[in-house]
C-alpha cells in the first residue's frame, strides 16, 4: 500500500471544532442532566427568513417541473446571481464575471490553495481560523508567516517587521478577535502587499455585521485593491446559511502574476475542472437575499445576533474581563489573564455548562482568550448571562 | 506578484465541456436560427421525480422555522443519509461511518487528490473523464500511465502488461465508453491491484444505469475489495441532481496505509478542513431517493433515458456505424474509422445541428470516436433521428 501524504502528518490529529464536541460529548456521557449551551463554534441559530425561504421553495418546485428543469449551471454560479452579488454587495464596483459563486467560503479557500500550490509562502493573522494555515499544509505550503494581532496593537499587525510573503491571508471583521479593521489600517495593507508584490486572500464572512459607517466593508473600497486582493465571502453568517452552502470569491482581473497574465484565468480553469457550481436550490435563494426584501430581512438578522452580543459584553464587563469584539462582528474575544484557554474551556463546560472556543485553537496568540460566539437564542443568552452572575 | 503554480501552466487553456460550449456559441453567432440539440455534455432533462422534489421542499420550509432550522451539518454527511446509503445502495456491506456524504463525484475527486498529495503515480483508463488527469495535474502529479480501453480489449486493460502506480481510477458503467465491466473483470482488477499494493479509486456515478443483473453495481460486490478500492459515486445522473449537487464517497475501515494507519482518517480530516458537508436540502432530497417510492421513480427515469440510448443505438447501426454502450450506461460511444474526432464533432454541429462530444477530448484512445449522451427530451430524439435518417 501506497504511504501517507506527508502533507498530512504534520496536521494535528483534529480540526479545532471536532474536538471541542469530542470534548462536549465526553462531558455529556459524565453529567447526562448538564443542559449544555453552546457559544462554540460560530454557527447560526436563528431561522431563514420568509422571502428567503419562499426562494428556496420556488427553486425546489421549479426543478420538478418540466419547464422549470435545469441540469447543471455555469461552475461559476448564475448569471443572475453573479449580476446581483456585484451591484447589491460591491455597488458595481466589481464586474459579475469577477465573481465566482461557490458552496461556501472554507470550500473555496481549499481551491485556492489548489490555484497557487505548494511552492507559495503565506502569511496569516496570529489568532487565525485554522482553515488558512491548515489548507495550506494540505497542499504542502512551507513557508507559513504569523502577523500577531493583539489588543495592544489593536489587532492590527505591525507591517514594518513583516517579512515578504507571497500571499497575505486577512479576515476582517476578524474570525476570531471581532475586531474590524479600519479604513486607514486597510490602505496601509493594500500599500504593503503593493510594496512586496504580494496577493492579499481577504475573507469578509463576517461584513454583514459592520454597523459602523466608517468601516470598510470590502477590501475593494479601498484604491488600488483590485491589483492585489482575492476576496472570498459567504451567504452562511449573513442569511444563516450554513447548511444551505452558498459563498462567493471575487478575482479582479487587473490582479495578475508577475508575467501579466489574469489569475482570473487560472481560477477559472480550477473551478470549471474541479467544482461544478453551488447547489441550483442554494443559488435561487442566494438571489432571493440579494432582493430588497431579502436585504431588510438579513439587516434584522444581524442586529438580532448583535443585542446577544451587546447583552453578552456588558455581562463579561460587569465581571470584570477585558472584552473585545462584538460590535462590528458575531463574535467577542475575551481575555483571561495568566490562564489556559483549554482550562478556561473545560472551566466554562463544567461550571457553567456553556460550550466556548479556546482562543488558542486560532494561534499561540490567543493563549488566554475565550472565543464566545453571538449566534444563539436569546433565551438562551438570558440563561448564560444568569449562570454567570 | 507572484508566478504562476507551475502545476496549472502543463493543463491545455479550456477544460473539455467549456470548449464545445464555445464551438457551439461561436456557431449560432453565424447560423442564428440553427435549432441545435445537445447530446454533448451528460446533463439530465428530465423534471425531478415528484417525492424526490417533494424532500427537497420539505427541507427548504423547514428552514424556516425554528423547531425545524439546523445550522451546519456534520461535515461527513448527515446521519440519517449515510446509513441510508449504506443500506440501501450497498445493502450494508459497507458501514454508514464508511461513507462521506459530498456535494458531487468532480468536487470530491478533487479533495482526493488533496488526500493523496504529488507524489504519487496514477493509472488512468484511456479513454476517461478528464478530472482524474487534470486534477492529478493540478496536484503536482508527474507519473500518469494510461491503460487503453478499446473495441478491441472489451474496453478492459490488459493488465498482465500495466506498470505498478499508486492509484488506478476505474470507471464502470464507464464514461465515456459506456461499458460495463463485468464480475470477472473486476475480480482481475482487484487482484491486481493487491499484488500491486495499489489504490483503486472507482467511479460508480452511472452504476445506476446498469440493467443485467450479472454486471456488479459496486467494486464492493468483489470479495476483498474494502481492502483495496475506494468508491466515488452521485446521485447526479440517478435523479436528475445535477444541479442539485450530491454524492458521496466510500473508504472502508480496512483500506490502510503502508504504516498499517486508516486511509479513512486522513479523509475524515481533509473533509472536516476544507468542506462543510453538501447542501442541507440536497441532504434531504437524497434521503427521499433512498426511499421505496424515490427508488422506483428513479428506476422509471433511468429507463426513460435508456430507451433513448436504445433508439439511438438501432439509428446508428442502421447507418452502419459501430456502435458501443448505451446497454448498461447512458453513453454511446460511435467510432467513425478514419476520422478525427473534432471534425466529427464539427460535422455534426455543422450539418445535422446537433452538439456531440469529442472522443479524442478524453483521451488518444478516442481519436476517432464521438460520445453521445443518451440525456435528453424523447421528442429531441425523435427529431435526431430524422435528421440523420
Amino acid at each position: 500500500m501506497i504511504s501517507r501524504n506527508p502533507n498530512l502528518i504534520q496536521l494535528s490529529s483534529s480540526y479545532l471544532f471536532p474536538e471541542i464536541n469530542r470534548r462536549k460529548q465526553e462531558f455529556l456521557l459524565t453529567h447526562p442532566q448538564a443542559s449544555l449551551i453552546s457559544l462554540g463554534i460560530g454557527d447560526t441559530t436563528e431561522p431563514i427568513p420568509e422571502s428567503i425561504v419562499e426562494g428556496l421553495i420556488l427553486a425546489s418546485v421549479q426543478l420538478g417541473t418540466r419547464k422549470g428543469y435545469t441540469g447543471y449551471g455555469p461552475e461559476q454560479g448564475m448569471a443572475e446571481l453573479r449580476k446581483k452579488i456585484a451591484s447589491t454587495i460591491y455597488f458595481n464596483s466589481v464586474q459579475p464575471e469577477e465573481v465566482f459563486v461557490s458552496d461556501g467560503a472554507k470550500c473555496d479557500i481549499g481551491r485556492l490553495q489548489m490555484l497557487f500550490g505548494s511552492q507559495v509562502s503565506i502569511a496569516v493573522q496570529d489568532p487565525a481560523y485554522p482553515v488558512y494555515i491548515e489548507g495550506s499544509l494540505i497542499q504542502g505550503v512551507k513557508k507559513i508567516v504569523f502577523m500577531p494581532c493583539r489588543p495592544e496593537n489593536q489587532f492590527f499587525p505591525d507591517l514594518s517587521h513583516l517579512q515578504h510573503t507571497d500571499l497575505i491571508y486577512f479576515c476582517s471583521p476578524n474570525n476570531p478577535t471581532g475586531a474590524a479593521a479600519t479604513k486607514k489600517q486597510l490602505e496601509q495593507l493594500v500599500a504593503f502587499a503593493k510594496a512586496n508584490r504580494s496577493i492579499i486572500i481577504y475573507d469578509s464572512a463576517y461584513a454583514t455585521y459592520i454597523q459602523d459607517p466608517q468601516i470598510p466593508k470590502s477590501i475593494y473600497q479601498i484604491e488600488g485593491a483590485k491589483e492585489v486582493a482575492i476576496e472570498i465571502s459567504s451567504f452562511s453568517k449573513m442569511a444563516g446559511f450554513t447548511g444551505v452552502r452558498l459563498g462567493w470569491t471575487v478575482i479582479p482581473e487587473e490582479l495578475r502574476y508577475e508575467d501579466g497574465s489574469a489569475v482570473r484565468a487560472d481560477w477559472n480553469r480550477i473551478t470549471t475542472t474541479l467544482f461544478n457550481g453551488a447547489s441550483t436550490i442554494s443559488q435561487w435563494g442566494g438571489c432571493a437575499i440579494l432582493e430588497e426584501k431579502g436585504m431588510q430581512e438579513i439587516a434584522q438578522l444581524a442586529s438580532y445576533y448583535l443585542e446577544n452580543a451587546q447583552l453578552l459584553r456588558e455581562t463579561f464587563q460587569r465581571l470584570g474581563y477585558e472584552v473585545y469584539g462584538g460590535e462590528n462582528a458575531p463574535y467577542l474575544w475575551v481575555r483571561f489573564k495568566g490562564q489556559k484557554s483549554w482550562d478556561l474551556f473545560q472551566h466554562f463546560l463544567e461550571n457553567y455548562h456553556i460550550v466556548t472556543t479556546p482562543g488558542s485553537g486560532f494561534g499561540q496568540e490567543g493563549e488566554g482568550f475565550l472565543r464566545f460566539t453571538a449566534f444563539g437564542l436569546r433565551q438562551n443568552i438570558h440563561t448564560i448571562l444568569n449562570r454567570l452572575s
